[in-house]
């Protein structure tokens, strides 16, 4: 069993990958962090670069805190849903874990497409988490 | 903290009361199932015992499990989605647990207007759970 994440470097993205490293250490079990970027024309070499530090950071994290873990950075013209789908299946997932945003007070936000999708169509339970306050 | 579950009569609300249940188990922390109902005119005497009966059935089976638990219904002219998170503010949720349909492979099913409510305006995480096969 594992419990996998969809990481985004937004506060929601941090959010959700700060409940689901929590998760995984109350369950003792693995914790998969999955970013995917469909990659394309707009992903120069700068993003890369960007996006390779970020998941570097989360894997100093959650070492110092002593989470099994595994960072899958996928760029292989998939939407984020369906990365995030095919990864949980391949790992017998205990859960998914995603990050949403907060509605506004005057807001009529709708959860997006991804959200959508991972929730409608994941095997597994979904977990959403919206970020907090102060993040 | 506590776990809160809203409980319908339908697969997907036993899916959604027994993931529930797992996890209230796992935490050690006490569940309170809300099973909330509009009421009004639609909402006549055979209704309203079936419905007790049912709630009767979840309180046996969370006592021979051991989980500590309350059960809540309301029918207080709401919608479901209103009761359960006034519920999860009052009680310090950990989180929030719902059932979804599960998509059917011609069906553009898109998420009802109480689970949207739900993931959106809740302060708390939201645990969405589908239904087994064999449910």
């Amino acid at each position: 069993m594992s419990i996998i994440v969809g990481y985004v470097p937004t506060k929601e993205g941090r959010a959700a990958l700060r409940r689901a490293a929590q998760e995984a250490q109350l369950r003792r079990t693995k914790l998969v962090v999955v970013n995917s970027h469909r990659g394309g024309r707009d992903f120069d070499s700068t993003e890369a670069e960007r996006f390779e530090n970020e998941l570097s950071q989360v894997q100093s994290t959650l070492d110092a805190e002593g989470i099994e873990h595994e960072v899958r950075a996928l760029v292989r013209g998939n939407e984020p849903s369906e990365d995030l789908i095919a990864v949980a299946e391949e790992s017998d997932a205990d859960f998914i874990v995603i990050g949403l945003r907060r509605r506004t007070p005057v807001g009529k936000l709708i959860l997006g497409s991804n959200a959508q999708r991972i929730l409608l169509d994941a095997a597994c339970p979904v977990l959403a988490v919206k970020a907090d306050e102060g993040d």
